[in-house]
């Protein structure tokens, strides 16, 4: 039975799907995002490696994303398919569960 | 492993989110807010610091927010994402979770 | 901490929201609405003393509301989010939760 | 602490709401209709004493009701807000919960 | 306290809403439709005795029901809203709940 | 009270309804679909002998359907509203719940 | 009674959906794509062997899919209807439960 083998690279989110680097998140600065415990939802720092080309309305336009490649931002935690690929994680998520970009 | 620091200056929404930093609740005078113990849903009052550009209609618009950066604003205190940046507090809210604006 | 006062002449309810003033319900007359204890959703009779500008459509119009500032209005009491004023209960609704004004 | 007295007169009902005065249901003639007790959601009958002026859809447009004043109707009995005015049973409806009319 | 006295023939069911008169379902012969003790849902034999003008649109337009008077429908049991009018067992059912007409 | 009898041939499903005879799975070979016990939610196959005109959009549009009588279908078992007519099993299912059309 | 034989190479997805082949898993090399098992919602891999025509819209549009037969792609694992055809498993997937193409 063949092995698979998907590098990080060739992953290519469908529609309004963005694929997102987690972000170490061990130490925070003063001016740094402090995430509480008490956070109901608690959110995440990432890096954007790719976007969906959107999704496609009923009139059958497409509605380019907001965030690209190399954005910063901070999404839901619990929110998204989580991956590992060479020894690092990634999470799909929808664009709408991204909260911020952080500039 | 990096450090991230991200300073609440550098923190955009997206869509039809909006940053508001936390204000202080501990004392009511008599022309203030008081929110009843028995409140189902207590608001909280936060200043607005950054909005997003507005959520995408079906047909590709940009419908503007109606709060802007500065506006104090009423918003239900259990919607949202609670982060802390530099000791203090903020919430990152949908618009519609923002119930009034403090003139 | 500084405290923070907000005179209720100065909140604007968001979109479709509206601020409504909680009327004494003590007595009524044999002319007067009487809710009986069996009501599923008991309804309230409150004073409209601020009403937003309306929700904005998909195509970006608003939708003005129905009611406007001075109504007697009839709205379920269990809807909404309480504040205390200077001493007086005021409630802030969504439109779609008042069912009726009191001509 | 004012007395609130409102009559049922006097009651206009937002939107697609409608206000009806509900009638008596102690005996039904051979002729009448006769809810079963096994009815899964029993309904009633009453008469419309007031209506709203219809909901306003996205584009603005207002959509009359399709009831009228004095119509008689058979409604959903677990639907809609009870009243009491003058020592007379009324209830609040949106129209959907109004199933027929009795020509 | 009067008496109401409606008889089948005046109920006019509201917007996509049908009378239907519930058929006997005594026996069934080899041609005949027989309902399993094990369906999910168990659907009954009616014959309609009045139908609505139909739902109104977003825009105003009104969409007639595929239905008509003195059609043989199967509809779904457990839908609607059961009558009893002079010892004859109907329903008012909103049409989507009607699952075909027996040609 | 009469008797109904209903021949399979003569139910016109309604809307975006399809009329399914269902098929034998006794034995499935080395080319044929086999349905593990594990499967979440197991398929079964039928043939179409019946279907609806289609649904009726908002503006008054009629959608025909994809599939068309004597189509052999696969469809979610859970779904849709058994039927035993002449001995034959039947199913009434929305078009929704067609999974596929085996050419 | 007859036997059912359906080669996967014969079953055509209705509207939105698509045929997936479920490919090995069973290792992966440093540069492919490692499931956590703490993630939430497991991903897994498979080619695309049959598409859809695409859903209609409200208007009768068709929107055809973004994935192609032998497309490689990433799906939500408890999503779908599975089959096994020739002792080769697939799964019928809505083109929304599939979460990137692997370029």
């Amino acid at each position: 039975m063949a092995t698979i083998t998907v590098a990080a690279s060739s992953l290519k989110p469908l529609g309004d799907r963005v694929l997102v680097k987690v972000l170490a998140q061990e130490e925070k600065t003063a001016g740094g995002i402090l995430l509480p415990d008490t956070a109901k939802e608690k959110p995440q720092v990432g890096e954007v490696t790719a976007v969906g080309e959107g999704r496609i309305t009923d009139k059958g336009d497409r509605l380019p994303l907001e965030v690209k490649v190399g954005d910063k931002v901070l999404y839901a935690k619990y929110a998204g398919t989580e991956l590992k690929v060479a020894g690092e994680e990634y999470i799909l998520l929808a664009e709408k569960d991204i909260l911020a970009i952080t500039l």
